[in-house]
């Protein structure tokens, strides 16, 4: 007897490492989820899709929803510049509500196919830029899901690394195995990697925290790649 | 001084009275937004458009929302039939968690802009076949924008019909000159209307109760149409 689970998959390292930490579990069928929401970095829907595949998911969708057109976030404007990470701008680059919208559309997608566990993997370092990676905000938003849900169930949003700073996630994955040459994170969209931005620049960190190179190809010798400090 | 406000209108009749609502307020500046969520009905997107220009509203947004990739209602996916009224299956023609997405998509819109104040129309009918149409959905839906928003503000969503009938949205949408003929109600999108879905049987039914008719194009001669009952 398996249990069906659904995971909004983004294609990037904490989801990514999520998937596996999911299928390492016995009984447990994983659907992943990944949103088209008009990001620059489209580039993390292919991975997202090849991973899910490698990872033996049962099904893989692909839901549109256009968050560009709302604008305000230059990860969905390609008119407004992706800031360095050196500039200390994360938080210009939310799109706001992201996380609700993207929970949102993955529990109905969840939902038609009679599935009650939905998956999500912020960790610990995106809540400072992030208001909506916060536990208070998933547990706000299970409620609301469980009061607006077709019939009266429950809806389980599970954050498994919520608590858990990158560098750790990352410890998790090598355990696993994960394939994180295949994974994408930066912000700019572009392969190899640009190096500078923040998404770029906390990889990096989290790597370099755990010894280990990063084995995704960067465009400029990432200083942090040579240095083994946290 | 005026208060700048956001409207998530759909072009049918209840949104149409709370924007005529909203207009008839002094100090109040309306911003409108539609919501193409892949809806048979899509009609109804060109009937906002145009109430919204004949009201003076300040702008009219539409954003893209693909509900019919998630599929599972009548109301997006062309394959499956909408169901007469009489069949009682309205609960048939619920798309997953549409409120929550419509509000969440119309809130981060809202957000950009710097408008705090967000008006919605569900009215008390809906509440019965719609889990989210109900005030403790939105309270809850609330708190969750509020735990979310990109910075610590009041994000308020306002109903403030959810409490009256249909058929007193009715009366009060006709003492304010809300021109009902122009707004688009029936689920299959079809003009003149079909007389006989859900949406098309409550419309009937909240001007027979008004001893009204119904200024609306229709296929049939609608049996409720020529009663006065409520």
């Amino acid at each position: 007897m398996t249990a069906p689970v659904a995971l909004l998959l983004s294609g990037g390292m904490d989801s990514v490492t999520c998937l596996w930490w999911l299928r390492a579990r016995p009984g447990v069928e994983v659907h992943t989820v990944s949103v088209d929401y008009g990001q620059r970095h489209r580039v993390e829907l292919d991975c997202a899709a090849e991973l899910s595949r490698r990872a033996g998911a049962v099904e893989h969708g692909v839901l549109r929803l256009d968050l560009a057109a709302i604008g305000g976030s230059p990860l969905t404007d390609p008119g407004l510049d992706v800031p360095d990470a050196d500039a200390g701008q994360q938080s210009a680059t939310v799109v706001p509500f992201r996380n609700l919208l993207l929970t949102g559309v993955a529990a109905a997608w969840a939902e038609v196919r009679g599935i009650d566990d939905l998956y999500l993997a912020p960790v610990r370092d995106d809540c400072d830029a992030y208001r909506d990676c916060r536990r208070a905000f998933y547990d706000s938003l299970e409620q609301t899901l469980r009061l607006g849900a077709t019939r009266e169930r429950p809806v389980r949003v599970h954050t498994p690394f919520v608590d858990r700073w990158k560098h750790e996630v990352v410890a998790l994955g090598l355990e696993l195995g994960v394939p994180y040459e295949r994974t994408h994170t930066c912000y700019t969209g572009r392969r190899p990697a640009c190096g500078r931005c923040d998404a770029c620049a906390e990889r990096l960190a989290a790597f370099a925290a755990n010894a280990v190179p990063d084995p995704l190809a960067y465009e400029i010798n990432a200083p942090a790649q040579s240095e083994d400090e946290p």
